[in-house]
């Protein structure tokens, strides 16, 4: 099957064209099965079986959501409510998407993470990350790890999300990097864990990815969210593919970003939906840093699973241009999975692609919260 | 025709029921014709030509969008895109859209209008308010407000948008009174004036307010949004219905506001998009103020038509409940347009309403920038 989008008034290609973004005008895309086969001037394209017109408006690389936890059930509306009613709340946190992910069949739980990768579908995202982490247990993280391998291959260990009720956090640390980390690896791409204040402090966070790494895993950290810590000069040493979070660094921690191939991955919705203080992505991308913006996706912190809204806020309150929000909402975070398949535009690269409502990637940010997303194909289909 | 809405999670009724909302939960809404018929137990409904299974979602009020400007031609993404970036801009502003509109031809201006209102639809708002204010010349903005008045009876005439170029500001001041008034009134249900720092000064908002009430228009007032001054006050003192923005307000202005008929119209919307301090709605709340949100939408520093954006922008950075905003949106837009009819769901009332794809009105704060608006109907009719 051959399919050509036509009358492309701005072709984001991430690749070659004007620009952070590879800019070029008045363009038709040829997709062949799967795949880029051709980008040319619009009305000059070797003919295809079928034909998208783009009306004018923008195409761009589907975005990559490369931070997503989207396996759990339940959801904590009433929690997000009473934390911006400014009420003392006593719910359970994180402990209660636990229970409730425990509880559920394999059933509920697919359907509930296959429900929010269509949403992100339908706002532009082709490629999603899924981490596993409101398991805990041996029996239950596998299981969160062999439903999302069925919605992407970009799967992530994260038993050391927290350390459940009940247990001893060495002890918790010994579990993980052992006979839970066999039973996940199966399923998994990636190890993760969540060095932080409160959370697994660097050795511990040192101990579990090393173990990971040794299991062939490839290594992403959440770094840095609450405070300042260990967790980001790690990833670096560590050759993690993606320091996450990055809101409170030193100067050192934004040095060592700088001189390595880890990206920073920054997750606005985390302090939007916290009323907490957003990274400075100015002064990563002013030092060097390479950077990639995802959803962080989960019932807790960030329930929002629209790359747009975090395009606008990095904008808005992140100080990133237009270009570098769309830049790295699409390009970065396929750099941070280590894709070169994805987050751009080229012949060769997948066909995935979204065709706005508008003419030029600025609407993105220009007009927040408007569905702008038109067309969005996936491996070459549209959606 | 008749059509019953059952399987209602959540129903907000700004009317009987739990807290500001008026929350009611199971229920089933009856719609004839244009208007709600009966609201009930859900399987108590009687019979009906349709029924739409709201499978356990919320069902709120349509928004009301009490504050738009969508009469305009052209659009200015790249004033947007230099302005983030920092660069200082040297673009016409405002004066762009103006010649832009002008040069327009009627079908352009009303298809550009009617997009927008199809799109704010689209997001759950059912009754939109839309201003003049690009034409800035009589026969401009007379035809502004005839198009504007076949996609809304909520009509503003806002000749005093700002001094087109080329004019004294006191002669303008005798022609938007006299010769404007008299051929906008026709077409008004508003009067508007955008009396703020730059703009223009109380003494000029007040001829132009007394002119529009002596030819039988209602007032409203941009006041407020760029710095302290008598705008506010104003709109209090001559009986507005709204003082819209009120982002720079001394106590006596919020004194003068708890005292009043004036529904203070909170636009975070436009303190997004120019990154400025946003209105602090918990302190008007605090003091008794009536508040409504809205867009603000038009293509110079609010390009939103996102009702749900607006809510969770106040929710995170205006210090309101979700409770309140939500209110804020429905019911608060239908005081500040003086309306009963719309705003609230009992028997008798508008069948204006939205269908969320979310359990509860919570989620719209919960899950900022997913597009959760499952159904809308309008006039009783499913959009
Ligand atoms: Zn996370
Ligand atoms: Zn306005």
């Amino acid at each position: 099957m051959s399919l050509v989008i036509d009358n492309v008034g701005e072709l984001v290609t991430n690749d070659e064209g004007d620009g952070l973004l590879g800019l070029r005008r008045d363009m038709a895309v040829v997709v062949e099965g799967d795949r880029i086969a051709w980008i040319g001037p619009r009305g000059e394209a070797p003919a295809a079986d079928e034909r998208i017109d783009a009306d004018g408006g923008a195409v761009l690389p589907g975005f990559v959501d490369s931070h997503a936890h989207l396996i759990f059930a339940g959801d904590r509306a009433e929690e997000f409510g009473a934390r911006m009613a400014g009420s003392p709340y006593t719910g359970g946190g994180i402990r209660t998407t636990v229970a409730a992910t425990r509880a559920a069949s394999d059933d509920e739980l697919l359907r509930n993470a296959a429900r929010l990768v269509a949403e992100a579908r339908r706002q532009g995202t082709t490629t999603i990350e899924i981490k596993s982490g409101y398991g805990l247990s041996v029996a239950d993280e596998a299981r969160s790890l062999r439903l999302a391998r069925t919605l992407t291959a970009e799967t992530t260990f994260l038993g050391a999300h927290v350390v459940p009720a009940g247990h001893d956090a060495d002890d918790y640390v010994a579990l993980v990097r052992g006979e839970m980390m066999d039973a996940c690896a199966p399923y998994s791409k990636w190890v993760d864990v969540f060095c932080d204040r409160g959370a697994f402090d660097g050795d511990q966070a040192r101990a579990i990815l090393t173990a990971g790494a040794e299991r062939g895993l490839s290594l992403r950290v959440h770094a840095n969210q609450l405070a300042e810590g260990p967790g980001v000069r790690l990833a670096v040493e560590l050759g993690a593919a993606s320091a996450d979070h990055c809101t409170h660094l030193s100067d050192a921690d934004v040095a060592a970003l700088a001189g390595s191939d880890t990206v920073a991955t920054l997750l606005p919705g985390a302090e939007f939906s916290t009323r907490s203080p957003y990274p400075d992505a100015r002064r990563l991308i002013d030092a060097g840093v390479r950077v990639a913006l995802a959803t962080d996706c989960n019932p807790g912190s960030s329930y929002t699973s629209s790359m747009p809204f975090c395009i606008a806020l990095a904008v808005r309150d992140m100080r990133m241009t237009p270009a570098e929000a769309v830049h790295a909402a699409t390009a970065g975070g396929a750099l941070a999975l280590r894709r070169d398949d994805v987050g751009r535009l080229r012949p060769g690269a997948k066909a995935d692609l979204t065709v706005l409502d508008a003419p030029s990637h600025l609407h993105l940010a220009y007009r927040p919260g408007v569905p702008l997303i038109k067309t969005v194909l996936h491996d070459g289909v549209p959606q």
